[in-house]
Formats: structure tokens, C-alpha cells, sequence
């Protein structure tokens, strides 16, 4: 799965000349269609329009997007190449207001363009690369090789995720999987978080058997979790949100694995809305519910998850989500974007580090503090 | 509202000739559209495309339905007309697997003819109306006369449905109760069952606050729940299904009540998928968990849940329910359309001779008893 890509344009030995490619998820299930560009403008509208979605996949699709953009730049100074750097980086990083990972991965790139630039007094050499179109042209090098470490560091990241979480599998053929929402390779660079045990359970030929809830209003797991599980070869079925508790009854899952959008320090973890219910249904069963994410999503600074602000989001959403109107146009909605689930019903956090277990305020602790975070 | 009514279409003081009228709720809420029909494969299929449903709904439907059917027999004896009401009851009355009161009201049409008919010797005269076709037309009457008794019936256990659990409601206003799927005006002929306590609460001034999980994948609850309690002036809130938890996790629902299609013997309770989540969730939250059904829905010969099949729907009521694909054309979908809620999480059942508490397999036995059934 290639959700975010850097597309080499010339034929020369570096990564310039080239351009973002992204998948368009607006368009999936239906049509697999690639966007390619390196214009401004559309790369904005591509991070707006959910083209790219994913708080992974948006920073990189962001730094990759910033390189091809300013690969064109005429700047004939480091200086001058700084400064518009840093105007589509600002461009850039507020396309989508919320996403996290979106101003990280721009900030990242200016920063160590500026701390390279910075070494000569005033940018004006770089590297030992010498001064004007020299300087410039390094600094476009140094960008590209940033956006694309960007990239690298997610796909690793996936992988590990997945190693470490095939461990859960234990070399059970056909373990059932129900999982929620998409935290896949369409939400990332490569494995995704969530899917990533799966997807390694699947290389190693232990066939897991995944469920996934369609998850209601946006319907990410039947349009893309569904969609890149089928395609990838996995033994996927699609339920609706409603008929978890029946699936897990019938005994058809062994473990639940989720992504995560934020986790306390507590390990309250804050994900798609219905994440909560499963994780109650999947205490009712019996059945360990886990949350993959990178350490990155633990948000130290916030002592439980009642601390984390739930979006709400429009009515529509739900009164006309299918094409059609299914509910009366008038009507009252209620549309929380998240739900928290506390930290008591989950049984494991795995992450590119290790599973985390409970009790998590202390696992937390000391796993923030060995990884210097 | 007016689900399921008997339309005269003669000038004559009877009830013949006349035709099965539904409001076709597939067209809902877009678009009030009603059904007049005679034709036993029009009738058939109305049921089983769900343009009437709702268990009481169902059986009144099905026995107009049989009526309407039965009154063009051209038989010429009573024995003929019985056996052809018998072989059109059979096939309306198969129309559908899990829902008890379609074969209950057909065969208590069957039933009532063969007893009639019965008295005076093979069938071939009836209640003094003597032989061919005066006894055949007598019994199209008292097949009319059946069903609209059927029909009458449902209409005053709605109400009392409504009346015993309005007691629920203890003088409180402002109550929140989240409920599942329709079992409302739209699902009988009248009140409802689920909804007759929320309606007698509105009608006394206490305002209640509801909160309609939207049902997927067929969207009764936005489609018919939010349609008919916004109609009716009463405060309704859709939420998807998988927001339920959330809006119980912030206090904002303090009972829940849900329609049944049919009750063992023992109380575990078959109703739309998504049920048995909703009362685990319920459970969880310490909120109360109602059932309504009138008592015919409770099936005596079931000892328990488990013996109660389940049909399963088609895959593309999931993937490709409303005007558009929501998933990958091809893929694997399981779609119960029930599910079994176990009687140890319901805290009561609300019928039109009371509220059943538990144990049940001792309330339940007595109730029966008392009711003769």
C-alpha cells in the first residue's frame, strides 16, 4: 500500500526532480486514483479534502509535498530560499487546523534546513557547499532528504508496530481480529498502526480472520479498512458498528486492536467515536482489547483522558451521510467525533517500542522516560 | 399514524371487499407514500422488503393481508375455501423467519375459520349459514371480523403498554431514554411498544428526552424513530449506533427501552441486531434496560434464547445501502439481522398486563398462566 509516496521525475542520480503522490481516498472504494503534483494549491486542497487522511500520512504527504514545491524555487540565496521555505511551510502546515503531525512534520524540515544554513552567518553558505545557486541547490537536497527520513521513520515505525504486536498472535492460526475505524496503511506510510499485527500475522502466513466495524458517520472502516485488508489478501468481513457484541457472542473474535488519536498519561486513550463501546463490549466477552500507536500519540502532559476535548461535528454527517437523505432534515443530531476509553479496559498498548501493559500511569512513566519523551 | 390499516373499497355495510393498506416505510422519511393492495405476492413482498415492519405491525398486515386475499377465493365449499386460506397462510406467513407474530396471526385466522367451520361436520356448513357459497362467504366474514379484531387489539395493548410504563417515568420530566431500531407508531398499528411509554410520558406533560440510535444498516431509528417522535412534538435526538456509549458515559440517558420480536421463555430476549450491545452498554453504565412487547410475543414453547434463529440479511444492505458504494463491491459481509439480549440484562418487561421483573422463567411462567397462553 503506497498511500504517500515520492514520485522521482528526471532521470539523474538524487531525489529532485519529483512530486507527492498521494492515493485518493475520497475516491476509494470505488476508483483507485493517484494524485501526482508539486503545485502549492492542490497539495493544500489534498490535506483539506481528505485526499490524505491519517495524522501519520498527512505529515508526511506535508514534508513531501513542501519539497516538491520549493524544488522549484528561482531563490538565488540560501537566505531568500529560507524565507520562501518558510511561507509554504506556513501555507502548508494550516491546512487542517487539528492535525498534529501536519505543522510537526513542516516545523521539522525548517528547522533542520535552518540549522544546516545557520552554520556559515546568515545562510548564505551551506554544507561547504559554497554560496547563491550552490547554497540553494544543497538546501533543496537537504529538504528532500528530510521529508523522505520523514517517510522512512513512519514506514519503520509500522513495521515495528507489527512486530511487535504479532506477538499477540502467538503462531494461533485464524485468530479473529475485530478492529474499528481505519488505523491502516491508508492512515500511514506502510503497515498503518492498528492493521500493522495483522498485516504481519498475515506475511507469516497465520491467516488472521479481521472484522471490521463500518464505523458510522464516515464509514472508514467499510470504505478504506475494508478496501486495503481485502486488497492486501486478508480474510477480512465487514459488520456494522451494531453487531460487534453479536460477533463476539458467536466467538468469532479472539482480540480487538484499535489506533489511537491521543493517550494520556494514565493510558485513557481518546480514539474514533464507538472505540469506547467496543473496548465495554469487549470486557463483557471477555476479549483483550488493545490500542496500537507510536509513542508520539502519548501525550504526557495530560493526566487522564477527561482532559482531552471531544470535537463535535455536523449534523449532516449523519442526516445525509449516504447520498440521500436517511433521517428528517430537521432533526436534532448529536455527532461526538471521539470517545475516550479508560485506561481500565485496555489490556495492552502496542507500540514501535514494546506493549505497554497495566497498570499505566507507572509503565507509562517509565517507558516516556526511556525513550526520552 | 397509521401503519397498517383495512381499506373498504365496496359501498356495502360490510367490511368486504376491501384492501390491505401500509405506509410503504421504505420511502420514509422522504416521502409518505401508502400501499393498497390484494395481491398475495404484493403482500409477501412488502413484508419481505420491510415496506411493513415491526412484529405487531407485521401480524396485522399479514392477517388483513390473508383476508384480502382469501375474499376473491372462487371456492365452492367451505372445506375448498379453508384449504386455500390455509395454503395462502402458509406462504404469507413464511414471509419472514424470526418474527413470531406472523405465523401467530395467520394461524389464529386459520384457527377461527376451522372452528366455525368445524361445528357442523367436515366443514361443509357454518355457524347456520349453511352449505357452498353462503358458507364461503360467511367465513370471508369471519376472516374479516379476524382480522380487524387482531388489529383492534393491538391498537388498546399499545395503549396500555404506554400506560404501564409511563410508570417508569415516576412524575419525572426531562427523562432521557435512548432506545434501539423502531418499535414505534410505525412498527404496530398504533402507539407502539417501546415508544408507548415515551408517547403516554409526552401526552402527561413530562417531556421526556430521546435519544434514537439510527440502526444500521437498514436506519429504522433515523428513518422512522426520529421521524415519527419529531412528528409527535417529542424531543429526539439521533445518534449513531456507536455513539450510544458516549451519550450514556455523559448522564445523558437514564433508561433505555427497546421493542422485541420474540421473548423465551426464560426472558432472553430476540430484537434488532444491535440490542444486546445496547443492554451490555447499558449494564455497564448502571442504567436500566427495558423491553416492551405485548405477551404474544413471548413464546412459551422456547426455553430459552438460544433456540431462537437468526436470519441473516443481505451483504448489500451494508455495503451499498443507500444510493452508493460504501465498500469494496466484492467483499465479505456478515449481517445478522437480530441478535439474542439474555434475560439476566433486562430489569424489565413491559407488557399490556403489566411490567414482568425478574426471574423470569418463574414471572414469565405465572404471567402466562394467568393470561391462558
Amino acid at each position: 500500500m503506497d498511500a504517500v509516496r515520492w514520485t522521482r521525475t528526471g532521470t539523474g542520480q538524487g531525489m529532485l526532480p519529483g512530486k507527492l503522490r498521494l492515493i485518493d481516498q475520497t475516491r476509494l472504494p470505488g476508483e483507485l486514483v493517484y494524485i501526482e503534483t508539486d503545485d502549492r494549491d492542490e497539495i493544500v486542497d489534498a490535506i483539506k479534502r481528505l485526499v490524505v487522511r491519517g495524522a501519520p500520512a498527512i505529515g508526511c504527504a506535508a514534508a513531501l509535498g513542501l519539497t516538491a514545491v520549493c524544488q522549484h524555487s528561482g531563490a538565488k540565496s540560501a537566505t531568500a530560499f529560507l524565507a520562501e521555505v518558510r511561507e509554504h511551510a506556513a501555507v502548508i502546515g494550516a491546512a487542517r487546523p487539528t492535525a498534529v503531525n501536519l505543522a510537526w512534520a513542516v516545523n521539522r524540515c525548517v528547522r533542520k534546513l535552518e540549522a544546516g544554513a545557520g552554520d556559515e552567518g546568515r545562510g548564505e553558505r551551506v554544507e561547504g557547499k559554497g554560496t547563491g545557486a550552490a547554497a540553494v541547490a544543497a538546501l533543496k537536497d537537504a529538504l528532500a532528504r528530510e521529508a523522505l527520513a520523514i517517510l522512512d521513520e513512519d514506514m519503520a515505525l509500522c513495521r515495528a508496530i507489527g512486530e511487535n504486536g504479532v506477538a499477540l498472535f502467538e503462531g494461533r492460526k485464524g485468530v479473529g481480529v475485530l478492529t474499528h475505524c481505519n488505523a491502516g496503511a491508508l492512515a500511514t506510510s506502510d503497515f498503518g498502526t492498528a492493521l500493522a499485527p495483522i498485516y504481519a500475522a498475515q506475511e507469516r502466513g497465520l491467516a488472521p480472520r479481521v472484522f471490521a466495524d463500518e464505523t458510522r458517520p464516515l464509514l472508514q472502516g467499510a470504505r478504506l479498512t475494508a478496501w486495503e485488508l481485502h486488497r492486501a489478501g486478508v480474510d477480512v468481513t465487514l459488520i456494522c458498528d451494531n453487531m460487534a457484541a453479536q460477533v463476539m457472542r458467536e466467538g468469532r473474535v479472539q482480540m480487538v486492536i484499535v489506533g489511537a488519536d491521543r493517550i494520556a498519561a494514565n493510558g485513557d486513550t481518546a480514539n474514533k467515536i464507538g472505540t469506547y463501546g467496543v473496548a465495554i463490549l469487549a470486557r463483557h466477552h471477555g476479549i483483550p482489547f488493545y490500542v496500537a500507536a507510536p509513542y508520539s500519540t502519548i501525550d504526557s502532559a495530560l493526566a487522564q483522558g477527561s482532559q482531552i476535548p471531544i470535537e463535535q461535528r455536523a449534523a449532516d454527517e449523519i442526516r445525509h451521510g449516504f447520498g440521500r437523505l436517511t433521517a428528517p432534515a430537521d432533526c436534532k443530531v448529536y455527532n461526538p467525533a471521539f470517545d475516550v476509553t479508560p485506561a481500565e479496559l485496555i489490556a495492552g498498548i502496542i507500540t514501535e517500542r514494546g506493549i505497554l501493559r497495566p497498570p499505566y500511569p507507572e509503565t507509562i512513566r517509565e517507558f516516556m522516560a526511556r525513550c526520552g519523551g
